[in-house]
């Protein structure tokens, strides 16, 4: 499944270890919210234990060959112990929402440990009302943004009765690890990939993930949108300062429906509206930190998934950058919505996106594929100031062992110079931001999570104002 | 009191700063278990705050010239925020002493943050039976080797009611940070220290300890001892490997009396039953890892303080390694004490030690103190196996908000190449050791910690039949 022993990072993969510094964390995730009661740590894991062949990435490690002759490789993981990546913890009492943040904010602002396997999860008890939660965190060079499959979403059931996977009491060989002469060797003549035959035309596509973003990157060059953004680099703005090594984490529910009775007043998309409460809650913070917005308009790198027909006839997913309009600079909230519907429609029926279906062309419910997708760009602040991601789930409750899940919020990155990142999740009635920030550059990031929420609110009371326009209009005598 | 706003690091101190690398952590600490109910951790954090001027360090940060002109500065930090230092967090149900340790070993896996002043506390709640814990965490090179107080150190109270330091309501006025140009101007002249006079003569040894380290050294190199070493490495041993930056942590409680009982019956120190019940574990830890240990004789680092008079005729401390004899070539216990006690004998009676008193001289109850001394030291593993630090500490409880402290488990550092470190504290009547292993070098420490109570018990049991078999020949008629 493209995910075999002895596969070597792509050239992507391996940038996302070299872009890795101490100040800029290369992991992303999400944080699940359960009812409960806890299950018994030692039967979840038994659980996850039985599910660990779907995603052999997880029991895989690093192998660099020596003197630098190459990019590292996949390599089963000898002293693989599931006990080490998975951890259980608790919140002390009472257990509040803001205790759970604060936790999720410490766990991503620690580094993974590169001589494992590239993840972490944390159970935590101990939340108010018996509840639990699961933190999910993952290096972006294990998830192949292409085909991607998430030890998260493995856990993830349809059914309050965990599905049988056939992974139980399924013992696990690993493969030798290779020498250093056998590491050396691939690292000179390139790797052979013995046993792993390319038989199926959609693992193409998957063993090659460096063409099919390049073609994403083509795309944008090809309508000049590169050059475009070079010569007009993104405003300077208090979001793009140097950032430390800690991070901040909140989240911030909100209805579907809301979002949905906006786009129908108004006649946008889902993905408008999300942009524009962004836009607005950003035009506020910048107001409560004194900074004008006269005639300024931010951009958001959005991942776009475009699919296409590609060079064999095949059809493969190819990412590109869509960039995001943030128009802080106007303080009308339906016209703001309105600019931004316009850009979105403007970049849309360019040459550059032809075909593109904004995310949710995305069928699979995996927030860290998404946002893997996302590093696979350039999101140097010469072109963005900052990541907004939008990731579809499912409008059905899902379980983890016979627990609902209630909430889930994802978790983005942040690059140099990024002090925020908003990751957006839909499921089950309710579409949750998980704001990411630096923890010096944004400790007000409590004003830009009240701050989304009043934005949704006031679009909201606007729509049901010309709801009611709209109706007296019908209802008036002809 | 010799931290103030605008000190130069000493060359050791910075050296600390240059040695940490990702898998060498140079924070050092303690773990104390203390009487239920937890404190209300606001209150608990004013508690706090009411004697931070006690130790100035800890509200400092570093400043580092630019350009490479010279060693970081200590300067206030004028964000300083005490909720950031101090953590609240809890341990899962049941809470038990495995999940404490647990905890522990991962709060010692991360650095800290070097922009901010390096120490950590984790106030930890959940404990079984109602208990709560108090985790500190510091970095080497915050804490004077000579004169250092540290923070739990000011917490901690002889009485159940918090003596009052004065400290309560007094705001901090943080002095501006140094410009670049400042900070290049320091660097290039030396730092000039305006406003801090060297009147107490006391502050003289303090504020050149560099001097008295290597002062300490030099009577080392007197009696050729590092120039034997050399010649004579360190064997090498499974506890001499590449390490991760992942740790381990167990803690062993015994009791004073039985070291106590050992001493009186074969004429030792504590210090002697100390290093042989060290060596008698790691032998049979040795021999559960199939390695032979004929001929074998591990080295320990013992930090030693000399207290001599000074060039001008003043009292200060010097610091030396004492080479701590590990002979874990012999079987039997008594005869492996009587080897550590006349090994012992030989060095003190040389002139390198003269005037020393091993550790017991330190008259104050601060373990990260002791331990920074061990690090002036040079852990080399041409010359050591590992560090083994025992620290007297008083023999009445001590009391934090009014909470009787039931344990202290002292945590030591793991420089390269070391898989284990020993730390030593006696308190109130126990004896306990803190050992901090290498995540992967050590999965079998358990094995050690339960050599540790092994050896203890048979030595116990020795000193039993000894004294029996005297009373027998003295009650035997003459």
């Amino acid at each position: 499944m493209g995910q075999q022993h002895g596969d070597r990072l792509s050239a992507t993969d391996a940038s996302f270890l070299a872009q890795e510094g101490p100040t800029s964390h290369m992991h992303i995730g999400g944080l699940s919210v359960l009812e409960g009661p806890p299950p018994d740590f030692r039967e979840l894991c038994d659980l996850l234990r039985g599910r660990l062949h779907l995603v052999p990435r997880y029991r895989q490690k690093l192998a660099t060959p020596p003197l630098g002759t190459g990019r590292p490789l996949w390599v089963d993981d000898p002293s693989f112990n599931l006990e080490y990546h998975v951890r259980q913890t608790a919140l002390p009492s009472p257990g509040s929402e803001e205790q759970l943040l604060n936790l999720t904010s410490r766990v991503f602002s620690q580094a993974l440990d590169r001589s494992k396997p590239l993840w972490e999860m944390w159970i935590v008890e101990g939340l108010a009302d018996g509840r639990w939660a699961i933190l999910s965190k993952t290096h972006h060079c294990l998830i192949d943004g292409i085909s991607g499959v998430d030890l998260a979403t493995v856990l993830f059931d349809l059914d309050p009765v965990p599905r049988d996977v056939g992974g139980a009491g399924t013992a696990w060989t690993p493969r030798p690890e290779p020498t250093g002469a056998e590491l050396l060797a691939r690292g000179l003549t390139g790797f052979v990939r013995t046993g792993l035959r390319l038989a199926d035309g959609a693992l193409s596509a998957i063993s090659h993930p460096e063409r099919s973003v390049s073609g994403g990157l083509e795309a944008l060059e090809g309508v000049g949108e590169i050059a475009w953004a070079v010569a007009n680099p993104a405003p300077a703005t208090p979001l793009n300062v140097e950032i430390g090594p800690h991070r901040r984490f909140v989240g911030v529910r909100n209805r579907l429906e809301d979002f949905k009775e906006v786009k129908a007043a108004f006649g946008t998309t889902v993905n408008d509206v999300v942009l524009a409460v962004v836009a607005g809650a950003l035009r506020d913070w910048l107001h409560s930190r004194g900074v004008r917005t006269e005639g300024l308009e931010l951009r958001a790198l959005v991942p776009v998934s475009i699919r296409t027909a590609d060079d064999q006839g095949q059809l493969g997913n190819r990412l590109a950058a869509m960039r995001g309009p943030l128009p802080v600079y106007i303080a009308d909230p339906v016209a703001r919505l309105m600019a931004v519907k316009q850009a979105m429609t403007g970049i849309k029926e360019s040459k550059q996106a032809v075909g593109a279906e904004v995310l949710t062309s995305v069928q699979d419910f995996a927030p860290p594929t998404i946002l893997a997708q996302a590093s696979r760009l350039n999101f140097s602040t010469r072109l963005f100031n900052m990541i907004v991601t939008n990731v579809p789930g499912p409008q059905l409750p899902l379980y983890v062992y016979g627990r609902e899940v209630l909430d889930v919020f994802p978790i983005a990155f942040l690059p140099r110079r990024h002090g925020l990142a908003v990751a957006i999740i839909s499921y089950n009635g309710a579409v949750n931001f998980g704001l990411l920030g630096d923890l010096d550059a944004l400790p007000d990031i409590d004003v830009l999570a009240g701050g989304l929420q009043d934005q949704l609110a006031e679009l909201s009371r606007l729509a049901d104002e010309r709801r009611a326009a709209g109706a007296e209009t019908e209802g008036a005598p002809a």
